[in-house]
């Protein structure tokens, strides 16, 4: 279960309010790169959790963090909403310079919905979605969807501070991206117990890999025409890492290969007469009506 | 551009026909961990790429794969939504397998919406989203999203793999199982060109580091009350790679530190009178009343 | 069913059309304040009543007059979004403030989706959602899922009102909030009828007490770490009418408590074979392999 | 911020697990009814809170409590995707039970994304979605969202209830269900300090009334056509308390009267050129060209 | 404005409550082929439409038609979720088949959120979205809209049709069903008033078609890899009316040819340092530093 | 399977980058005009297509031709969002004019999660929907979803076209609404070599007409209530070609017919005790009490 402390985690403050840099914030709130994902997902992670203990400790920490990481950005929106006070004396002109941001661009539902104050919702308004929270019960895999996160969070968190002259602002993003670089590293830590790409890798580790079609495992194929068909064209793509060398989790050589066909031509059966096709569909390509309807 | 192939890029064959399969494969196709999904995300990612070339036409390649496994997984779908041959003779009973099906459990827009097809959807019927497609315009992160999808896309069709019986959807799913593999370790090599963990975390690696606040940037903080107010706890998170020795980017040094507050209660100003509060809450914890309602 | 007049049922006039105010409007529209979302709310929660007939009755009528206020906001919307006809002279100059207030800021939609006219969407664009529509089968939970939709949708229609100088879009406006006040109304005389808070709660009423956990069914269980843990701090929230007295459906006594675990932590078993999991969760806190893979 | 207990709020035990419950649970979780909704919608309110601070103070109290319900939830689902203990000596075979249950209507994902484990999504697998989370600004309207929310929430909790014989289960929801009646009440709580509906309505109360079109405020409109055309129908919605009688919020005097229209039947302008219609929307009513393309 | 009835437009009968087939029939409220989908769409083409009245109004007249067929539809539903009289005699065993349904794949939500009654949801419980609602301001592009929608909607009420015994239900259906045909001549009837396909295509018929790259403009352009590269394939497309002869629109000539880059290879910028890529991404092709960081 | 081209179809060139022309542009990529929606649309059709494969291999060629139009789109955005060359030279003044742009409107997540590339999204950032692809199974029925997509489709391309001065984007602009003509015969000349609407409508042609009610197949029902109740109103919707004349289909004459209700007032039986409605919904008409609850 779960407790709360009235302060902060780190100082909010806001020199100069500003409702568009507000719809910004609003994308690390509840977009796709924001705190409610990562905070639901740490903490679905957690509850999920099945095996080792120190894990689902781990993530329950880390998780109960970003709670507080969601309330610093929707106090920085709601302070980014306000006038300053010093303009609050004439106080129905208090709310013209928000009337004016939305006329000019910012969020509407900032004043419209929610009364100058954060949603649950990305800086285009787009409503957070559940589908963002993944945990698939596999440690190694869930590992990278978090260190995808803190890393498209970090980027995002380093341009919203980029975009801001606000020195609280910037403050409260510099902490906010160092908490990211930890996050980073705490995941790939995490990585480096599970014997790392070559110990982990591929995942699930568990699936005995004499299933897979070997033959396909450590091949790049090349769908380029020119590489393809032509034969005679560039192939940017072979000179990477990953067209030849050992492979990155140490079970197989990398190769460069075309892309080319090894099934036939899909066949799919006449339409099914219940399924009320045109008529016309239940002809087969020499003309022969292969599905009969008789009274329905 | 882009060209086709009227061949599959590897067999289909379904022995037995399953609406309850068919539906599950939909995962496969539109969920957050299907082909629609990494076709679009390496394509866009290719598409929106600055920087050396290689990288944009790599994932050019691999982006245009993905479109053909996205046909093999459909092709396999409307497989699995027919009847057998022998089953046909009585044409109209044609059906009534699929409608039992739905009556069990199935998806009833295989056959209401799609007349026994694939949709571009998820095995929950729900449709596929656009913002689980990922290009940030970072290449690391980038990479780490495309870890993530081929990871839990791996493990994804591990258990479609085990959850059926079928000879040609074992086959089918061993070479996709393969290509996930592969695509793993492609990413990864990346990462490795970009310099490893090292190189290119934190992510991302342009941001100055002497930027973000440096206290903060290597300590596990930990929210467990046990370890925090008590003091008497437990802490099992105290003992992972996460909480001591070198971090994982080699930029610092882990330490494990009690989660504490240091910022303030937040105190937001009084409602702007245009937003419409009620009156109640125009008043402070004096109970002085701070905005006056004139006539609007 | 329905029928049509083809009249409004109030006057919709814009005296200075305005395409920033037509996006703000979309709000009312399709947002989740708005009024498909009540129109369908009714009418759903109508056609699914059972039990007494007036209430089918009236949910109906009330449905039936949202219709007609879709109809009203969609008519300002496309009038907000005309331009004044002394200014249509020069034809192909007529849109240049449209694509000049796009270009501002105001929703491209209108003109690249709708040619101007309304759509079934919030003020972000954001598509109206089924989601919204509350219909839950307990007659006092819909009453105040609609006193809810009616107390945010007045709140919005006054933020609007505020936000325009136009007349005529004041005029309407002040049309709409009546209504409002009036529906705020309404639901509240059933909620009256079924014998106010201390009859109709806990809703649903005809769930046995006796079944729920009694000893938790009227205590304020405060999480504030100063209250629980340190036991010294400030306690904001005792000060409140749900901290002591009757509660308010006259069934218990308030009371204020400190929240603690009743429970214990929580132990998943070890992941399930098939469910791959990487290798390393197979095993349990002392290290001992508890899942053993065998040939699959 | 926020602090985590290694220990549940509640204790959670499922005796016989059973997957369809599991699918059902879901609803509480990621549900518009469920906790993941209360959560944020708490705390967002919380954190925008303008006014006494004792309501934000209570707020963060109960969205913190929520967190653990969200988490006690999460592990019953957990819980009833495993397999009873003594069915796990055939370990490969440990899975077939949950496949089994997939094919006959269990939800897919739970296996094939989560791996036996809670999603935040709905009870179709619908995800779970931000726009539910209402925090308007205006404390009265939000506390009827709240109350909307616990009692949804509490019919929910109690069907639930009633779908399961398993034991473990029946005591947690008991438990829930006890913590709606609480919150039910405590949300009404603050609107008896608020004045009760006669101080608190209309809502938003800061709104001039004199403001709104007064003639229609306290009329209910019948919109059936009994009642308005033919005039010699039935009227069963003239019954209720709304239509006679001094309104809720004492403001006013309930009156029954015919709906009709007040408005014009409204015309819209002719198309805009650059909007692109066909040329023959160009034409007005009498056939003549309103809009005459030149060249583009 | 609109009125109602208390009567329904056609009689709905259940004579054995099927609460699989009332999941089913939740596609043809909620889904996207469905009577919302519609009833909106026509409703807000007529409130935005521009050009001849009569189109407005037999919009308006079919709009207001199909809320009635949501109602119809609705209450068989909720018909379906009724347990038969004879069995209700023994009160609390009267949910026993529906929760036993829900066990066996029934919509869970129709007994959790809804109470037995219908959503505004599809049959896999995905809600609603406005995103459907297709109102573009042409006559010609919105008739194709209602045309599709009608189209696939018969589809639907046909496989709705074929998958019920029930005689109630199959005599509701054989009326939407026939309005479905008429609604699809009506919006055709339009089109040939707007001069069928020669005088309405292409859509818009307004823009001047000397802007378009009329090189382009009716040839059919291969993308397949046998036709375009090795030259010896097959081109079964080459064989439709769509690759030579006279175009639909009258105004051009159908020709085959082989699709081939008019374009160049997309050259890109390098990243702008604001966005912070990796550093690496910051060299061109030669390796040359193109952006160079200085103090941020 | 699919292979790639490094080259465009076409030339995309952008004279005068414009971040506010980006944002108009995503809705020509993830908007449900868009060309994410017709490329999957036709390759979903293609894949589940049954009947003459000269279709299936028709849909496959153009849903492989708008891949590249997905392509050339995203390019075009990523270049509006580059800064000109010559402004590069403050490199990072060079971010300056996207910040500004965002401050006045556009995108924010064209910079905060793409860094300055395209994304799978609409003009207001709302992400693309798989909802949007229909593949019927009903050949005519999808050709008719495809008309549909091709003309709202190149209604957008014309407002685009209309609302930039670029030289480049309007060539390339002019070369889609060229490729949108052609698709719009394309699918016509399908539905022309399936007889026209007289030999395809009613679609799907394969449901025996018998079946549906036919009283009620071709007549023009007006909800008008002047029409319809006081007799004595206008009726424009009389006036089209709906109202008289043999119908579009061949195969009946239209009518013009007042609405009227077929059906009765419809009663649901009492709410399910396990619903756990209100106790009072458990009367009926007369008051009595029609379920009983017992100890549950």
């Amino acid at each position: 279960m779960f407790y709360h402390d009235s302060k902060l985690q780190y100082e909010v403050k806001v020199d100069k309010p500003n409702p568009m840099f507000a719809k910004m914030l609003q994308q690390a709130i509840g977009g796709i790169e924001g705190e409610i994902r990562v905070c639901l997902q740490y903490l679905f992670q957690a509850w999920g959790a099945r095996g080792p203990v120190k894990y689902r400790d781990m993530l329950m920490e880390t998780g109960t963090e970003e709670i507080g990481h969601i309330e610093m950005l929707a106090t920085a929106v709601a302070l980014n909403l306000e006038t300053a006070p010093n303009e609050m004396k004439d106080e129905m002109a208090a709310d013209s310079p928000i009337i004016e941001a939305i006329m000019g661009g910012a969020n509407p539902r900032h004043y419209l919905s929610a009364g100058l104050a954060a949603m649950a919702a990305d800086s285009n308004g787009v409503p957070f979605n559940g589908s963002w929270v993944v945990a698939s019960g596999n440690l190694a895999a869930d590992m990278y969807a978090n260190v995808m996160a803190e890393s498209t969070g970090r980027v995002l968190a380093t341009r919203l501070w980029h975009a801001t002259d606000d020195k609280g602002m910037k403050d409260m993003l510099s902490f906010l991206i160092a908490r990211d670089t930890m996050h980073q590293n705490q995941w790939m830590a995490v990585i480096e117990e599970l014997g790392g790409p070559k110990g982990a890798m591929p995942i699930p580790n568990s699936f005995p890999q004499s299933e897979e079609n070997s033959k396909f495992a450590y091949s790049f194929l090349s769908t380029n025409i020119a590489t393809n068909v032509t034969g005679n064209g560039e192939a940017p793509a072979s000179q990477g890492r990953w067209a030849s060398g050992e492979s990155i989790d140490g079970k197989g050589e990398f190769s460069f290969e075309k892309a080319m066909p090894f099934g036939e031509k899909p066949v799919l059966g006449p339409p099914a007469p219940a399924g009320f096709a045109q008529t016309e569909q239940m002809t087969d390509q020499d003309g022969f009506i292969k599905s009969v309807f008789r009274n329905l």
